[in-house]
C-alpha cells in the first residue's frame, strides 16, 4: 500500500484537526443571529465509512496487472477507502454527497506513479485498454473536476501525483524552478525556502493543493496581485499525453501562435496529465507586512482598492470585506488576539464618535513586500488613498492574525455541516465599473434563493484580488439545511452563478469549471467560444479518455477515426 | 474605389518618405566599414508597377457580386495594384519578392467591410462559396502571415479592416476601451489621447500596424515592460467566424478552462477575423522620461537589466544595445542632435580616460513613467544598479531622440535594398541565464551563414524587453546581396532562427509565426504541443478557409464531414 497521505474522506484537512468555537466567544452569538443556528448543540456523529455502500471496482485484471507492471504492486490500490477518497474533491456538495454515501461512480483503481516516465506508460496503457484517466493532486478541488462521469462504463483510473513532489532544478540566474506537479504547497515552498526562494502563490487551499492542480484549474493565491496568477507564474510545463510528452519550455514571452501554454493552464486533465511545471520564483523579500485598515463602507473600500490598482504602488495583497464578512471576521477572532476584546471595543467607540455607522464597517488588509524602503514607499501611497476614501489604518496586528489563520477557514465548513448548515464559496471577477452591481446582484440573488426554498441563509463577500481593469469578488454563503440539502444547495449555488453572469462577471475567477460551473460556459465565453474550446478538447482526446465531461459538459463522442 | 490608404506596394511607409543619410555624416563611413557598401552610389531605379506580371483575378462573378451586395460595389476591388498590395507583408523577403515580380498567388479580390456585421456576412459568404479569407490590417507583418498559399485553387479574399478604426466605447471606470480592430496605432492613440488616455502599446511598426494585427500576431511594444504585451493588454475580443461571433468579454482574470482569449491572440486569422478588441488603457502619465546610459560592455548591460527586472523599480522601457548596434546608433545620429559631434567626442575622451574600451561600449535606454515622485524613485533604484555594473547616466538627450525616431527605422531597409543590400530583423526571448549564450550563438551562426554564401554581412542586437524570468533579444542583420538574394537571405535567416532554438530561445518573441517561422514550431513547442495546436486550428476551421497554411505549415485537409 502506498504511503501517500490524503485528507479525510468526509471532510477537509487531516484527521484530528477541526474548527473550534469555544475560544471565540463572539462566534456562537454571531451565528445565532445570522442564520438562527445554535452552534452549542451537539454535533452530528462523525460519518462512518462502514455505512457507505461502495460500488466494487470494475477494473479488469489486465489493467490492474498492467499498472502493477509499471509502478509496482504497492502503488496500485483498489480498496474502497482509497477509491472513495479519489471520487470527489472538497466542495460542500462533494462533502454532502460522500457523507450521504452518494457514490454513483467511483474510480476503479488508484495508481501512484513515481515519475513522469511511469505516468507516460500509465496513460499509454489507459489508451490501449480504453480506460479513463483522472489526474489527482491534493484533492482539494471544489468545482467537480475530479469525479468520474456518472454513466462511465469504461474502467476509471485515478492517477495520483502524490509521489512526485520534488524540486528538480532551480535556475537561480533566471528565478525559474522546475518542480514535479504533485508537490503540495508546503512541499514546494519548503524546498524553495531552504534555498532562499519563494513561489509567492498562496491559495486558501495551499496546505492541501498541488502545483499541478493549481495549473490545471487556473488558481490564484493570496499574493497574486504582486506575483501573478498561476497562469503568469507557470512559465514552462510538461504534459503527459497518450503518444508522448508535450513540452512547453520556460520562455518569458513568445509570439508562437495561439498559446499552448495557456491551453494547458486550466485544462483540468482534459489534455493530459501535467507532470512538471517550471515556475517563476522570487528571492524571499527582505520585508513582508500585512496592514489592516477600516473603511466606513464596502463601497468606500472598493473605491480605494480601485485607486490603489491605478496608483504607483504594487501591493502583494489587496483585500476588503463587506460589512457582513467584517462582522464575521471580528466575531471569529480569538479573545486574546487581534482586534478583539477591549481594544476592539475602544476602537469601535472611537469610530462611532467620528460618525461611522459600525454596521457598515469594512475590514481591509493590504500586503507589502520588498526592501524596507519599498515597503515604506508603498505604504505612504496607499495610506494617502485610504484616507481619501475615509479609511483608517489599524496596524499590523489583525493582518498578522489573518496571515496565520488563512489556511484554516475550510475547516469551518465541516464544523457547520456537522451542525445542520451548509457553507460554501463562489467567486467571480469583473471590471471595476461593474463590481458594485455584481455585488448587489449576487446578494439579492442569494437571498432570493434562500427565500424561494424557505431556508435561513447568509452571504458575505470580500474583494480578494485587484487587477488594473477589475477585481475578484469572493462570496461565502451558508444556510441552515432542510429536508434535501443537496437540492437546496443547488438552488442557491445556481442563483449565485447565474447572477455573476447577469451582472457582467465571469463564472469563476480561480476555482476552475469542472462540472459545477460548466452549465454557464456558453453564457460566459459565448457559444462560438465554447465551440472553439470544444474543438481543442475533442481533437486532443479523440478516444475521450482524459477526464471526460469536465469544463464542457455535453462533449460529443467523435466518430471513430 | 475605396479610400483606405496603404503603404507603398514596394516598400515601407508612405510615398515620398524615406531614409536619408546626407544629414548623418558618420553613416556612410560606418556602412562602408561594416559591410563594404558605398551608400553614396546611385540608388537603383524605383521599381515600376508596370513591369510586374500580375496574375489575373480568379474570383468568380458570384463571389464578387455577393461581396458587392454586402459592402457596396465601391468597397470590392479587383484591380492589380490593390491585389498586389494585399499579397505580402513587409519583411525584406516580401519586399525582394514583390520588387522582383514574384507573385505566385495574389488575392483575387479585396473587400472593405464597414463594420462587424458586414465582416460576418463576408465570412459566411466565403464559407458558402468555398473561398479563402485572409484578414488584412496595416499590412506591416514580417512573418509571412498575409500571403495566400502558393497552390491555392479556391478564390482568395483579402478582408481589409481599414474602414473599421473607431474607438467604440471607453469605460473610464475600469480603463477599458473597445476599439475596432482595423484601427492603426495613430488612429487609436489619437482617439484615446483626446480623452486623456493611452494604450501604452508602441511597436516599431506603430504607424502602419493595426490593433487586430497586434492581437493576431502577439505583438509587443516599446513600453511593454510596464504595460504588458498585447496578450496582457487585450482583455476582451470579438472574432468573426463562419457561423457567428465568438465573444470573449473583458474580464480581468478568469479560470474558465483553457483560455480561448489566449487562443485568439496569436491566431493570425486562422480562427476567424478579429473584429473588435477591448484593451486596457491608462491615463496619460504625469511624467515620461527616457534616460540614456552607457555600459562598458553589452554583458554588463545585460546584467544590469536583469537586476533591474528583479528590483522594486518597474521602468516602462529597458533597452541595451550591443557594441555594434551602439556604434550604429551613434553613427546614424544627426550632426546637430543627441550625442553626436563635439559632445560625443568629449564624452568618449572622458570614458577612454576612465579605462573604457570604446569598441565595447553599450548604449542603453531606460524609460520611466508615473508621477514625478515615482519617476524619481525609480531612477534612484535604477541609477544604483547601473553604477554597480560600471554604467554611467548620460542624460535625457539621446533618449528623446530615440523616442522621436523609433518609428522611422523600417525605412532604412528600402534604402539599403535600393543599393544592393538586404537588412531584416529577427527576435527571440529566453531566460536570463541563457541570454549571453543565445547572443553568442546567434552572432556566430549569422557570421557562419555569411561565410558559407560568401557575402559581406553584419549583425547587431539589443535587449528590447525585460521580464522577471528573461528578456527579448532583437537582432538586426544586413548583408550585401549577391546573385540570388532571396536564397542568400533564406540561408542567413534560417541560421539565425535555428540558433535561437539551439541556444534555448523561442523562434519569435513578438513578430508571430506566419510561414517564415513555421518550420521551427515543433522544435519550439514540441511535436505534441504542435499536435494540440493543430487540433485546435483544424477543428475550428474544418473547411480550411481561414488563412490556411499559417503557423503550422503542413496542416492536413481534414476528411469531409
Amino acid at each position: 500500500m502506498t504511503d501517500v497521505k490524503h485528507m479525510k474522506w468526509w471532510g477537509w484537512g487531516v484527521e484530528g484537526v477541526g474548527f473550534h468555537h469555544e475560544d471565540k466567544p463572539a462566534f456562537a452569538p454571531f451565528v445565532k443571529k445570522a442564520v438562527g443556528l445554535d452552534v452549542w448543540q451537539p454535533a452530528g456523529e462523525q460519518p462512518s465509512f462502514e455505512d457507505l455502500d461502495v460500488p466494487a471496482s470494475q477494473a479488469p485484471a489486465s489493467l490492474v496487472q498492467g499498472l502493477a507492471a509499471i509502478v509496482g504492486e504497492k502503488q496500485v490500490v483498489t480498496d474502497d477507502l482509497e477509491r472513495v477518497i479519489h471520487t470527489y474533491g472538497k466542495s460542500i456538495r462533494d462533502l454532502m454527497r460522500v457523507r450521504a454515501g452518494i457514490l454513483p461512480r467511483v474510480p476503479d483503481v488508484v495508481v501512484y506513479p513515481a515519475d513522469e516516465a511511469e505516468s507516460q506508460r500509465i496513460v499509454a496503457l489507459a489508451a490501449q485498454e480504453d480506460a479513463v484517466i483522472i489526474p489527482f493532486g491534493g484533492g482539494s478541488n471544489i468545482s467537480g473536476s475530479l469525479e468520474p462521469e456518472k454513466g462511465e462504463t469504461r474502467p476509471v483510473v485515478s492517477l495520483d501525483m502524490g509521489r512526485q513532489r520534488r524540486l528538480l532544478e532551480l535556475d537561480e540566474g533566471s528565478g525559474l524552478a522546475r518542480i514535479q506537479a504533485g508537490a503540495l504547497g508546503p512541499d514546494l515552498e519548503k524546498q524553495l525556502n531552504d534555498r532562499g526562494w519563494t513561489i509567492g502563490h498562496f491559495p486558501d487551499s495551499f496546505t492541501h493543493s498541488s502545483l499541478g492542480g493549481w495549473v490545471a484549474t487556473r488558481s490564484s493565491g493570496a499574493q497574486s496581485d504582486k506575483y501573478g496568477d498561476i497562469a503568469d507564474i507557470a512559465r514552462g510545463m510538461r504534459l503527459v499525453r497518450p503518444d508522448g510528452i508535450a513540452e512547453i519550455r520556460a520562455i518569458p514571452s513568445a509570439s508562437t501562435g495561439p498559446s499552448v501554454r495557456e491551453m494547458i493552464v486550466g485544462s483540468e486533465g482534459r489534455l493530459g496529465v501535467i507532470s512538471e511545471v517550471t515556475v517563476q520564483v522570487h528571492r524571499r523579500p527582505e520585508e513582508r507586512q500585512i496592514q489592516a485598515y477600516f473603511f466606513p463602507s464596502f463601497s468606500a473600500g472598493l473605491k480605494a482598492m480601485h485607486e490603489i490598482s491605478e496608483s504607483d504602488a504594487s501591493p502583494s495583497i489587496t483585500r476588503v470585506s463587506d460589512a457582513r464578512e467584517s462582522g464575521f471576521s471580528l466575531a471569529t477572532s480569538k479573545e486574546s488576539k487581534g482586534l478583539s476584546g477591549a481594544a476592539q471595543k475602544g476602537l469601535m467607540a472611537f469610530l462611532k464618535k467620528r460618525g461611522w455607522n459600525l454596521d457598515e464597517l469594512a475590514l481591509s488588509f493590504i500586503g507589502y513586500e520588498g526592501s524596507p524602503s519599498h515597503v515604506r514607499y508603498q505604504k505612504r501611497i496607499v495610506g494617502k488613498i485610504v484616507r481619501k476614501h475615509g479609511g483608517l489604518g489599524v496596524g499590523a496586528g489583525p493582518g498578522a492574525l489573518y496571515d496565520q489563520k488563512k489556511f484554516d477557514t475550510p475547516y469551518l465548513r465541516d464544523f457547520l455541516l456537522d451542525r445542520g448548515a451548509a457553507a460554501d464559496v463562489s467567486e467571480t471577477a469583473a471590471p471595476w465599473s461593474k463590481l458594485q452591481d455584481v455585488y448587489d446582484t449576487v446578494v439579492k440573488a442569494a437571498n432570493g434563493a434562500y427565500d424561494s426554498i424557505g431556508v435561513s441563509g447568509w452571504i458575505m463577500c470580500h474583494l480578494s484580488h485587484s487587477y488594473r481593469s477589475g477585481a475578484c469578488l469572493y462570496f461565502t454563503f451558508a444556510f441552515v439545511t432542510g429536508e434535501d440539502k443537496i437540492a437546496e444547495y443547488d438552488v442557491v449555488k445556481s442563483a449565485i452563478q447565474q447572477s455573476f453572469i447577469d451582472a457582467g462577471g465571469t463564472l469563476s475567477h480561480h476555482h476552475g469549471v469542472g462540472v459545477e460551473h460548466a452549465l454557464w460556459m456558453e453564457q460566459d465565453i459565448s457559444p462560438e467560444g465554447v465551440a472553439i474550446m470544444r474543438g481543442l478538447l475533442e481533437s486532443a482526446d479523440p478516444q475521450r479518455i482524459l477526464n471526460p465531461g469536465k469544463i464542457i459538459t455535453d462533449v460529443r463522442v467523435p466518430e471513430a477515426r
